[in-house]
């Protein structure tokens, strides 16, 4: 049955799904189990992290749109057993704001909390269609034109879990600095999905966001580049088929950077806005 | 004495930060008065409300300088007695995280929420020198070719009492509006600071990001809009003198949208960004 093989997994039905489930223990906790699959040299994507606590807020909310959310990065999280304990702040007809927050446990079993987020809600579906935009999608060449770690050497594969789980097409004139020449601008572009095929969603936008390679890669600076809170504006729902990301930085100072992400869906919309401030650490 | 009766106000002694004082009840949460001179048409200007919460934070955390705050506005301030409530979240060597809300009173005397705000902590003057940077400042006319509110007809004055306490000088490219003439193009731009003459701090940025009339306006967008959410990066504390605002909106669509603000100090350092979600109500 090749046909069912090859399909493209369902909204909702899909191994994102499955790893973003959180399972309610009482009004407003959930337990969530976090997927070793979302990993990259052993650390958990924000962005899926961030749909982790986004789903959370979607069913503790009368709303279940991500209007706006911030999250800020207290400690690591780890692959493994979590939970999220949500707080509703304010229902209004429109939009709802919420809080919540992912712990894990210590060797004792006590909570640590990994991240806090604060979060307005609404339906996007209920908007009304005015655009007046100067924004303009990125130029980026299509995806046969563009590259994913599947097409360069990848040594070391086994350590990207998550890298098999994406669908991430890179501009090629955003990956100088894999060939050792960084372009010193501080741009990522990218075309991005789920491997598997789903579509597109306000949660998974959450992830699409901090999907890409940092922009400190392009500026020539190798090592780590941990997010210290990030902020997401869903704008519209995004239409099916893979989004184009486009990311900058244009000030890196005092060893902080900000990262400025758009999400473009296939109607040339601009679905997600993003911009979240990390530490550099030189490796 | 007239040099001592105009000498600009301290840093740490203006109306400013008499205005933003707030003095702990216990250890955590403090009393504050939000003043009626930082208002507009009766609504307390939304970056005031934002340093009075951030003061609070600077004194409950270990650090006293605001890298990375968001805030929600939740129900509408009113000149009056408020409380502001903290949490520490997280203490780390670099950066501390903090949570606040600022409470008013019903006519109950119960705490209503007005703002939830979530925010890092570090130490402006610990941070590195390196610069590597590609934004550019605003091209702003000099402070004697721009224009204020004492610059115009001003039938409203009174209903403005925030006007008297900035120095707010705007371009004069983006002040069409006020001349039933909009741009267009989502932007304003301004020459920013204290009318007292106190210099810029890390708080006064807080105030600077959301003290312009609102970009709405230069889009042609006559009413109200009100900010969702606001987050600032405070990435460089200010040389003193005047700072120039620029503030963009590139996406107004389904009644909501940004504005984009960067706050550039006298030597040309971007000191702050900021991005709020707002909606747009229509007059």
């Amino acid at each position: 049955m090749p046909e069912a093989a090859t399909a493209p997994a369902a909204l909702g039905d899909s191994e994102f799904d499955r790893d973003t489930a959180v399972i309610p223990r009482e009004p407003g906790v959930y337990d969530t189990d976090l997927s070793a699959g979302w990993t990259i040299f052993g650390a958990v994507n924000g962005g899926y992290l961030l749909a982790v606590l986004g789903r959370a807020l979607a069913d503790t909310l009368p709303h279940s749109d991500p209007f706006t959310l911030t999250a800020h990065y207290l400690s690591a999280s780890r692959p493994g057993p979590a939970v999220v304990r949500t707080e509703t702040v304010r229902t209004g007809r429109t939009l709802s704001t919420g809080q919540a927050s992912l712990f894990q446990y210590d060797t004792e079993g006590r909570e640590v909390e990994r991240i806090r987020v604060l979060a307005s809600y609404g339906d996007l579906d209920a908007l009304p269609d005015d655009i007046c935009t100067s924004a303009k999608p990125p130029a980026i060449p299509p995806i046969s034109q563009c590259f994913g770690p599947e097409d360069g050497p990848a040594p070391d594969a086994d350590q990207q879990p998550i890298a098999e789980r994406l669908m991430l097409k890179l501009d090629p004139s955003t990956i100088g600095w894999a060939l050792g020449q960084p372009s010193g601008k501080g741009e990522m572009r990218a075309w991005f999905g789920l491997a598997d095929g789903r579509d597109a969603d306000p949660l998974s936008l959450l992830l699409a966001v901090d999907a890409l390679p940092p922009t400190a890669f392009d500026l020539g600076i190798a090592g780590w580049v941990p997010t210290v809170e990030l902020t997401v504006h869903v704008r519209s729902r995004p239409a099916p088929g893979p989004v184009r990301v486009s990311i900058t930085t244009r000030n890196l100072a005092g060893g902080f950077l900000e990262e400025d992400a758009e999400v473009w869906d296939s109607e040339d919309r601009l679905v997600a806005q993003s911009r979240q401030l990390a530490r550099v650490r030189r490796g």
